[in-house]
């Protein structure tokens, strides 16, 4: 159940919600309300605390349920881990489907093009460095190269398909206005580039830039490897 | 005692070798014999273990000395990883500056510098593929950008200098031979974009591809980077 609104991080909200869920688009992941709810609460364990901090025991007690009536829904704390982790995919996608509708509609130039792929990127980062706890879930799922092509229903979020598929498509935007083509290794590029900017602003030597100067930073790497990327 | 020929990654060996550290060039950082096997034994543990693995006493085991010959070294287990981290930055560093040196003598042409500048970035992830445990030691230092612009003596390695450094080196002599200007953040693009392409092989959507594959990846991504920071 994602609901899946830009910057929401819960997962389904209340039971009522959560039932009329089969009403959501073809593309969203149908859950039982009291998965939901477990999911929802585990979400919420992970975006303060990281990955590191779902504990199953903890999701049951904010969920008010019995380990037995969990169980039924999660066997153990990996398998609520892997819906977590799907589940931020999800938002993420969610967090760069909305920029990408932010952005000025595409009129097939190089410029309108580019702007969406540089916006896209853009809610990346900022998904990332606005939401580190969710952010690091994303990559506890071990998802392969395949996968990210073909997300799981979780993965997919609201916008119906996952962040990859969606950064692909501006990238195509983007090569299909120069009259190039994408070369195949491109949305790899630029996946490493908006991971290792996000990871060096959580973790490493951009931690300490003021946020003005991280903006900067952040504006000029992505505008470097956007236009890489359309340059053949 | 960084002796640091490409590939090593014992922190200085037996004794006697520490104890002739201080013929060593003038940015090789001195340390007594004592603090030069404990961090010999240490890297050790991280090279196999990741940083997490490192514990005090199990150093002090391995070294055969009493916790309080220890001590008077490294006082806790965060001054032994710091000590870990920078030591492997300056492997990192040689690793480049190794690669560098086995590259073709820059000419002044635009060919000879983008080719010295792939060398180095390849030589990065390479590391990075090769010694996850090294490399994941790197990013515990907290090194910040301006301290990777001045590395610490440890850090700097045989190569005099420390990695960030000699890829912004490569860098400028593309950015030269193009008669261009090197952008303020070009820098941080090919260094967050090498870190990404590392993470995503060691962690995440690219640990699955067969090795061929990857390298097929990373010579298209450094590829598509190195050439974007020469083109402005």
């Amino acid at each position: 159940v994602s609901t899946g609104s830009g910057g929401s991080v819960a997962a389904g909200g209340a039971a009522t919600e959560a039932e009329t869920a089969e009403l959501g688009p073809a593309s969203a992941p149908v859950l039982k309300p009291l998965a939901a709810r477990l999911l929802s609460e585990a979400v919420q364990l992970v975006e303060h605390g990281g990955p590191g901090a779902l504990s199953l025991r903890e999701v049951q007690r904010r969920a008010g349920v019995s380990p037995a009536a969990a169980y039924r829904h999660f066997t153990d704390r990996e398998a609520l881990l892997l819906a977590v982790a799907q589940h931020c995919a999800g938002l993420l996608a969610d967090h760069i489907a909305g920029a990408l509708r932010a952005a000025p509609v595409p009129d097939g130039t190089q410029a309108s093009a580019r702007t969406r792929l540089l916006a896209g990127c853009r809610a990346y980062v900022d998904f990332a460095t606005a939401h580190p706890g969710l952010y690091r879930a994303v990559f506890v799922s071990g998802e392969q190269l395949e996968e990210l092509r073909s997300p799981s229903p979780l993965a997919r979020g609201a916008a119906g398909d996952g962040g990859f598929n969606l950064l692909v498509c501006a990238l195509d935007d983007v090569a299909a206005a120069a009259g190039a083509d994408l070369g195949a290794w491109d949305p790899v590029a630029v996946w490493s580039c908006c991971h290792g900017l996000a990871m060096l602003r959580l973790d490493a030597a951009l931690r300490g830039l003021p946020e003005e100067t991280f903006e900067q930073a952040r504006d000029s790497v992505l505008a470097t490897i956007t236009s890489a990327v359309s340059r053949g």
